[in-house]
């Protein structure tokens, strides 16, 4: 039995790696913690949950792996605290994603804590870089925006399918979760029910990360806020070469993807948000639509685009099954 | 005082022109009828509520306007009668919106039951056709989503803005009031709530009506369906010729636009559907989005996208205020 | 053209209130006020919006009345001001709505800021108070849930068709819209979509007002938030009196009601929140359930409940027709 | 490992037995059998998912349990069949629930197509019949309602605290869920969203089998529906014999449940619905409100209160861990 932590226990992706990991055959969580003053949740406290920690990082030398959910900026210190206490880590915010602390700085808005370690870190888009998240110490855990993009554009952009010169049309929509737990405009119910709106048009923070692992900026971002909790679905619209049309590129993804026990494309029809919802899918369906071809991805932001995605990667870095433990 | 029927009045967008119509100064409804077997609401029939009767042409005769809400293919032919007895009509299907009835009959797979009246239909993009529409006799309401697509776009391809080398995306949401109100798998609750999926990629019925009023077949365009019931939210991308960027595409729809009491440009920000819902709003927003320049569009599919523009168009055509009884 | 202020506008019931002034024909909004610092929307100010200006209370004097939205206690002072400006009020929040200073000092843990001015208030539940609403300066607008609760139970207890050694129950539900405007965990999307729960069971604050206007502490009430953003649905549970029935109950209903404009008592049949969202209609039904009749009363809470109600009442202090501008 | 049919699997407790099922240890599903004509899902079958077959009766002497999900009437017929081909059977509609074909016939408007067996069955709630339900060969899995007004309220009619001179009200609220998968004017998107109406108010075909083992008929009930998909909370009003309270009344729940897998009763605060969605967990909190003492109760409707009681059931009959498989 493989022995966590998860810093940041008290967040939507920290408490869903929390729920996950309560069926996983082989990882308990030993740690949950939380740099929170006020971090006893409202309910009562059952004897079921397991309670949440004040910060002790002392206490991840008994661990062999930690997750870290902690908000950008924090977690990069904590992921360097775990790291010299010979953990492997996951690291769940934005922190190491970034290749370069230039782009991460005028993303994020602060220079990063640590740029050394940024050389170390894989990002683990698990269905790409498997080697390298299996051999690595600590992993950067994608964007959800960018996992419900990559998944369906990697194994096209590999093969040289798509015309370029037209730029990739990325329309995505987010469940709430996406928006964090902390009460503000944006998390208001009375702001999101019955509502829906696009935002960070030209400056969404995933921007940089989705060009960067594409190895193109010819893709074109824009989110949505959707009136659910969790789920996503990104519309894209690419443009294939001469010659190439909506058989080739569903050929293409089922060849890259036969094999994948995550990713199921669908041979006909498309994706819907509630058929991922609490699983750690991403469903990609494949149509054509006058000059351009349409792709739709569905994963749960929480799950696949979040904690799943993070424990398939802790599986691999800990020597476990990668789908040990996930629905 | 003016006198109308409504056609059709137990469908969503039959109620919905019976509710804006209480509170209109000018117009009253003499007339709700509806062909279906079974039109008895299953709530109590409280006094306040007209009651809706079974259809019967000949009262038409005694009215001056008459909003048609009844299915494709059974409108044209409520609208040609209505027309043979002396009333002026909006006609709220999509059966006089295409002029060409090779063009209906592949998109709605029946032949057109009355062509020779296509001639004489005005497409009422009221913006875009107030004389035309003050003129004729028979208006066709233009659709919610090729509304909520040409009224940002019309004024950029009039003024010749846009590089159409690069396909045209709209990405369009709809609440499920603009699936209809039968109960079928489409309808129902389970299948929307906590739900959003695309459909009729490639082949929906208002990509014809959308080319056909652009004047061009480059927009790509596809619906999606959201966990709301009211609303509309679409999000285009362009591409503007060499030279042209996001201010001039502000500056040309605020220009087009200034005048009208229906439509607001927004100087900066963005639209959401809950600043439009039970408005005859047309809220417009621009942002930049690397080499595209995005367009975000928010109606009330069941105001502007249908009973309000028709409102709007009848007011017209009756002589009376454009804006009289519109929220 | 009477003139009026709005104090508090830019919380949900304020912004209700100028929403439905809008189409008022004899009420226009001159002052719209907020103590709010960071009163300024999100969204961009467009010119069709009203801005809402900090608090001066010397404007009031160039109005005919003034509607109170404000916190409780904050309410209070301000309504003095307004009156001392010869001003008539309508006071929205809980400040004038107890009698006694003591209950309601228990009740809101503070101290009334001007109990000198409760003997001079009238409480606002317009179909019981109409002469007295019309003769006063100063009226407590009614909490939403004791306007539900006391709409359907009063006539019954005038008429002593109630045992009350029985208790009466009053279970009842509202959108989220009555928990306020301010972001904090009781408000945030993540914890209400998808989700119910009671609150309040044996101290929620208007337990006071229900008893103090019911004449009578007989009455068990508990509220719940549902997942959706205004209206509210009480189910109430009463046992008659020996030899009297749901059919006497209905009856005595309406009777008391069939002239008012604003209540229906359903003949047959249950009401439903989506009947009465955005009227100021309170429908009310009636059943029987083995020794209990059950009525049940539907509202929106931020209209008959709130804003609604207290048009109607300021169309009686200032001389109107009190139906004027009410949806 | 043991293996199971699930007949009527195209209904949504069918499906949510097959998702359970899935991460079953000991239990693998070797047949889902439906008798809808269209059984097909309108999404594509992906090789994850187990096809739905056509019924046929004859496959079922291959395994050791059936689950029969079928509507009631029908699924009488299959439970015979089921045990005339030596399986247990766990029955989750009404069918076996009430002891009296007269009764039954009364609420379901038919006659019990095998009276015979009635004496045969074990009402399943689990907690309350653990011993009898691993004995029997058919047990009646309880109806979601009575679930969660049984669990709170049967240790205290036991222990004779509640002064049934004054009628127990069980005000009680559900996803839409409930209201089954058939698309009709109930399970509308556009009836159900935003909306909530109580229904079956003195008529619901609950309220014998509520009866029948709470040992009183005192208890009077009525349902609403929820804008949501699973869920289901429960507002109890009692009121205590002389002497008792609600400490009184917590110590009597907490003593009973305490050792209970699947029952958490709150020490202080209350259930909500998204503490139990997708658990098998009941969860209870108390309260006092005047004269009363008010009960609150939260399952998941589809798994509390149909598939995972039903999979809890058996577990016991086929001589498996009760927890085994449940969330």
């Amino acid at each position: 039995m493989k022995r966590v932590a998860i810093l940041g226990a008290s967040g939507y992706t920290g408490a869903e790696v929390r729920r996950l990991l309560r069926s996983h055959p082989e990882i308990q969580v030993d740690l949950a913690m939380t740099a929170r003053a006020n971090h006893e949740p409202a309910a009562p406290p059952l004897p079921y949950d397991h309670a949440v920690q004040p910060l002790d990082l002392d206490k991840l030398k008994y661990v062999d792996g930690v997750f870290v959910c902690a908000p950008h900026g924090a977690s990069a210190t904590l992921a360097a605290a775990a790291l010299e206490r010979d953990s492997v880590v996951v690291d769940l915010s934005a922190d190491f994603r970034l290749r370069d602390p230039d782009v991460y700085a005028a993303a994020y808005g602060v220079e990063h804590p640590v740029p050394g370690l940024l050389a170390d870190a894989t990002y683990g888009l698990t269905e790409h870089a498997r080697a390298q998240v299996a051999a690595s110490r600590l992993v950067a855990n994608p964007g959800c925006y960018p996992t419900s993009i990559l998944l369906p554009l990697l194994p096209l952009l590999h093969a040289d399918l798509l015309d370029l010169s037209i730029p990739i049309v990325a329309d995505a929509t987010s469940g709430i979760s996406g928006a964090g737990k902390t009460p503000n405009d944006k998390t208001l119910f009375g702001n999101r029910h019955d509502n829906t709106a696009a935002y960070g048009i030209g400056t969404h923070r995933h921007i940089p990360e989705i060009h960067q692992e594409a190895g193109t900026d010819r893709i074109v971002f824009v989110p949505h806020l959707l009136p659910l909790f969790r789920g996503m679905l990104t519309t894209i619209y690419v443009t294939p070469k001469s010659g190439v049309g909506a058989p080739d590129i569903l050929a293409r993804l089922d060849d890259a993807y036969a094999v994948e026990p995550f990713l199921r494309v669908y041979p006909h029809g498309l994706p819907e948000v509630n058929r991922v919802q609490h699983t750690n899918f991403c469903d990609i369906g494949v149509a054509s639509a006058g000059p351009c071809v349409v792709l739709v991805s569905a994963i749960d932001n929480l799950v696949k685009g979040a904690a799943g995605q993070a424990i398939q990667n802790m599986n691999l870095m800990l020597g476990l099954d990668e789908e040990a433990g996930l629905p």
